[in-house]
C-alpha cells in the first residue's frame, strides 16, 4: 500500500474500481492488498468511491467483487493526508516485511509496490534510501538493477542517484558487463525474450566521437560489450542522442543507460503515466510504480491510477513468463 | 547545397519534387540553390527525378516550375558518393560563402543549410569544426546559440560537443543567462511568442535533491534564473527527466539544456525526422538540417527530405515574423 497519507490507498481503490472490479478477467491472476483495510475505507468514503473492502487472511479465497486487505495491523493513530508521522512511517515498513514474508510462505507470487518516501524512511530510523534497498536486504540480495519497462522502452541504469560529474568515475567494464547479463537474463525469463537484442549506450556526445569529446567508450564501454558472451545480441556503444529513438521503433528490446537521467529523460517522455520500475536480480517479482508518494495532492482525488495499473499487469506477466520456464 | 557527395543535393531535389514544384503556392518564398547545378541534374538523372534546373542570377524571377541555382563556379571534378575530395570540400565551404554574401546584398532573405563533414572541412584546411563557426565568422558574431527546433519541442544548449565528464565545470551562471537572453529574444522575434515561458533544466538527477547528489543547480543555474529580469516567464532549475515532457505537453515554450544529450535524446525521439537546427545570435536567419551527410546512403534515393523541408519552412516562418516586427 506504500505510504498510507501518500496517493497508495487512492490509486489502489481506483485500480480496482477501474480494473480488478470492473473487469475481473482482464486480470490472469486474483490481487490483494498489504496494508491496511481502515485507509482504504476512509478514502473510498471520502471520494465517494463505491469498494467493499474485505480482510484476507493467508490462505482464503480472493472474491471477485472486493478489495482483499491483507492487514498488517500497526496503528496508524490521526492521519492527516500529506503529512507522514512515524505512526505511518513504521506501518509502511510493516507493509513491505509482511508482503516478503507472504511471498516467502507461498501465499502470494508477486509485489507491486506503491510509493513509499525516504523522509518517512528516515523518520522511522530505517537504514535504507528506497523500497528496493530494504527489498535487497530482506531478501539477502547483494546484486540488483533497477530496469524501467514501458510498452515501447525498457531501459537499464548502470548508474542512479550521483552527480552527474561523478558518473565518469564510477564506470567500469565490470559493472556494465553485470547490467548486461542481468538484462538479458531479465529479457529471457521475465518477459518471454528469447534472443533480447541489447543496446548499451555511449556516455558523451555521438559516443565522444573518435576520442574528440571523452574517451569512456574505448575504456570501458566497447570492452564490455566485447566481453560479453552469453545469449542474444549485444551491440553498442551507441550515440546516446539516437539510440532511444531506434529502441522505441523496435530495433532494440532494451537500452542500458550510463546515468540516470541518460535513461529516465527518454523514458518519460514516452511513458510518462504508465511506466513501471522493474527491480531485476531479486528471487522475487518486485514491480513498481515509477511515480513518488504525492504528497501535495494526496487526499484531492486527483491521482492517477495509470502506473499502478500497469505494474500490477507486468508483475503478473512476469509471473506467466517465469512460469512457462523450466528454470 | 552542402556537401556536393553527401545526401545534399538528392534531398534539394526531392524537396523541391515533393513541395516546391508539386505545392508551390505550401511554400510562402521562392527557394535558391546556392550550390551546382550539374551534381543536381546528375541526381535527378541517376534516380530518375524528373525536374528542371535552371541558373539564378541575383535579381533574376525564380521561376515556379523549376529549381533556380546560383552555381558557385568551383569545379567539382570527378564525384564519387560518399567520398569527398579536395575539390568537393572547397566547393561547400564556396557555397556557404556564396549564400552569405547573397544575404549581406540584400538578394536573399534567410539560408537554410544542407549538411557538410567535419572532415572536409579539415582537408580544405578551414580552421572551423562545421557551418555554424564558419557562419558565426562570416558574419563577425562573437555570441550565438543552437537551437533545436520542431513543432512539439525547442531546445538550447549550453554546452555542446564536450565530454560528459567536463560539463560540470564548464557550467557558470555567465552563460546560463546568456543562453536565456538569447532564447527569449529568439522566441519573441523569430517565432512570434510575446512573452515566452522558457524552461531552465537542471544538471543533475532529481535537481541534486537538496544537494545530496550534486549542488550546480545552486551555485550557477538557480542564480541565473534569479538574475533573469528581462520579458518572458523564466523557471527551473526543473528536474531533467520531466521537463521535457512537460515542455512537449505544452507547458513550456523552450528548454535550455546544460549538455549535449540532455538536450538531443527528447529532441530527436520527438523529432527524428523533421528536427530543424536554428542558429540563434546570427545576423542573418539561418536554419539547418539536423542530421549530416549520410555517406554510406548518398546516391542511393533512399534519403529524407523531412528535415530540409521542416529547415526551409522555418526559415520562411522567421522571416514572416521578423517582418511583422519593427526592429
Amino acid at each position: 500500500m506504500g505510504c498510507p497519507v501518500g496517493i497508495g490507498p487512492e490509486i489502489i481503490n481506483k485500480f480496482f474500481l477501474e480494473t480488478v472490479l470492473a473487469r475481473p478477467k482482464s486480470m490472469s491472476r486474483p490481487v490483494v492488498v498489504v496494508g491496511n483495510a481502515e485507509v482504504l475505507a476512509r478514502v473510498a468514503d471520502e471520494l465517494g468511491m463505491r469498494v467493499k473492502i474485505q480482510s484476507w487472511l493467508p490462505g482464503n479465497e480472493v472474491e471477485p467483487d472486493v478489495i482483499s486487505v491483507f492487514d498488517s495491523g500497526t496503528p496508524l493513530g490521526k492521519l492527516v493526508w500529506g503529512q507522514p508521522s512515524l505512526d505511518t512511517a513504521r506501518a509502511m515498513i510493516a507493509y513491505i516485511e509482511d508482503a516478503v514474508d507472504l511471498i516467502g510462505q507461498g501465499m502470494l507470487a508477486a509485489m507491486v509496490t506503491c510509493p513509499i518516501s525516504k523522509i518517512s524512511l528516515q523518520q522511522a530510523g530505517s537504514p535504507f534510501p528506497g523500497h528496493t534497498e530494504m527489498l535487497a536486504s530482506l531478501t539477502s540480495t547483494h546484486h540488483y538493477r533497477m530496469m524501467m519497462a514501458g510498452s515501447r522502452l525498457r531501459v537499464i541504469l548502470v548508474t542512479i542517484h550521483e552527480p552527474l560529474n561523478r558518473v565518469s568515475s564510477l564506470l567500469n567494464r565490470k559493472e556494465i558487463q553485470d547490467c548486461i547479463a542481468m538484462t538479458v537474463r531479465s529479457l529471457q525469463r521475465d518477459f518471454g525474450i528469447p534472443s533480447p537484442r541489447v543496446a548499451v549506450a555511449g556516455l558523451n556526445p555521438h559516443c565522444g566521437e573518435n576520442g574528440m569529446f571523452g574517451d569512456e567508450e574505448d575504456v570501458c564501454i566497447t570492452p564490455a560489450v566485447n566481453a560479453y558472451s552469453g545469449p542474444g545480441e549485444i551491440s553498442g556503444p551507441w550515440p546516446p542522442d539516437t539510440v532511444f529513438h531506434r529502441a522505441a521503433a523496435g530495433e532494440h528490446d532494451a537500452v542500458i543507460a550510463m546515468y540516470h537521467d541518460q535513461g529516465l529523460i527518454p523514458f518519460k517522455l514516452l511513458h510518462f503515466k504508465d511506466g513501471v520500475n522493474v527491480t531485476l536480480g531479486l528471487p522475487i517479482v518486485r514491480t513498481s510504480v515509477d511515480h513518488g508518494t504525492a504528497y501535495d495532492i494526496a487526499g484531492q482525488g486527483v491521482a492517477d491510477p495509470a502506473s499502478l495499473e500497469a505494474a500490477v499487469r507486468m508483475a503478473t506477466d512476469i509471473c506467466r513468463h517465469r512460469a512457462g520456464k523450466l528454470q
